[in-house]
């Protein structure tokens, strides 16, 4: 059996990737070695450019309703002065960054979520990945930076959660390489106790997993989180951390079985 | 000698991309036959951004002055919004688009422009133009989609002249295709009378361009665009057409030798 090369998949909160921490971001990530995929947010930067012009940011279990202003905005945040930002930064690394969204290249194709109890707007659930034009990119050394964008084939973006492209994006690309996952966020890991920083869970399993959610250890925005670990590593993925981006090589933090 | 492929490369301006006509751009592109690059201007939209956002656009002989917050816009605008909705609407008319500034792959590096008796703020002049990773996707059938941004290497977007990084592209991709260079904008072609939207100049040599600049019947904005063009031709490019947008093929308009 051939050995796949490593790659390294990081995904950056919305709070990372603004003006005052990027720097950091951009010569931690500049740092790691081999081939390597940063997924971004950016919801900040969209709530603020929101309330600029007028428009009323709608949040709903932590997710954000996209209705056709929104839309816009998070366009505008998200490939455009975000993602951009970052690969005029990564190029100054010598990193030789290339910006996408799932549109680019139909890399993400999505599906309008269905309107249930809520109607998140614009929102897609991701129901394609195609890797195929990405592969010889990052073989020549490119590293994809993705903003949290994917499209529905019929000419319209949606709003879509950047965990979830971060995860989606690292199974299809394990067929090709031995792919490390490592979600970056405000805490060290997943915590035992939620007011205790360092009460981090050094590992976990799926069933350590259903305990912990059935305990009330863990809940709210880390049980999606830990799903799409959970899948990824399912589907392939070699490797999953859950950290914060002050230890970006995922060191410390939690590790996914 | 070995045949070059043909690829045409069109230029259309910020007022083609608002919504109202963005589909028949979108449906006119589509139809070109062959390996294709489009580049876009943003302008109004920008502008229009601007002022919801309180920030006064400045312009000096039609050039717009960029400090930082309007380079913020521009690139919300430009690699974002106005970008993303062109390629995820090619992406509908089966057309596999990929959004790019010169950022993107270290394609377009230039260099501040140097302050003289007008300070253009945030604005690049081209220095380098390097295809090395599009050519490839292109022969792949991915069709590349430029937003007047380029980066100075130094982690800095700058705002450059949709019309010169489509004429730069153009020289750049004419060592691997036979390229046809097309200017599409507001006007019919070149006018000879700028009051008569029929007196189009059908065909203009560097000579004819001289004599029509000495007489003033070639003034303002179209002396660049046509300068441009002929730089074009001089540096491989096989046909440069300035045509309107309802021409995007070609046909009609003022045909540069």
């Amino acid at each position: 059996m051939q050995t796949k090369p490593k790659l390294t998949l990081i995904k950056v909160g919305g709070k990372i990737v603004e003006e005052s921490s990027l720097n950091q971001l951009l010569n931690d990530f500049s740092a790691i070695q081999g081939y390597k995929v940063l997924v971004h947010g950016g919801g900040r930067s969209a709530t603020k450019l929101a309330t600029q012009l007028g428009i009323e940011t709608q949040m709903v279990d932590g997710r954000r309703i996209t209705d056709a202003e929104t839309l816009k905005v998070a366009t505008m945040v998200y490939a455009g002065l975000v993602n951009k930002n970052i690969v005029a930064g990564l190029q100054a690394y010598g990193v030789n960054a290339l910006g996408l969204t799932g549109a680019d290249m139909d890399m993400i194709r999505s599906v309008k979520r269905p309107i249930k109890e809520i109607d998140y707007g614009f929102v897609g659930d991701v129901s394609k990945v195609d890797v195929s034009l990405l592969v010889p990119l990052i073989r020549k050394n490119m590293v994809p930076v993705i903003a949290p964008l994917t499209h529905d084939g019929k000419g319209n973006l949606l709003n879509t959660n950047a965990d979830t492209i971060a995860g989606e994006t690292a199974k299809a690309l394990s067929i090709f390489f031995d792919v490390t996952l490592i979600y970056c966020f405000e805490k060290k890991g997943v915590l035992r106790d939620e007011n205790n920083d360092n009460s981090i869970i050094s590992q976990i399993t799926r069933t350590d997993f259903e305990q912990y959610v059935a305990q009330g250890v863990i809940q709210g925005g880390m049980i999606p989180k830990l799903q799409n670990s959970f899948e990824a590593i399912e589907a392939g993925v070699s490797q999953v951390m859950i950290t914060s981006a002050t230890a970006i090589d995922g060191k410390g933090g939690t590790r996914i079985y």
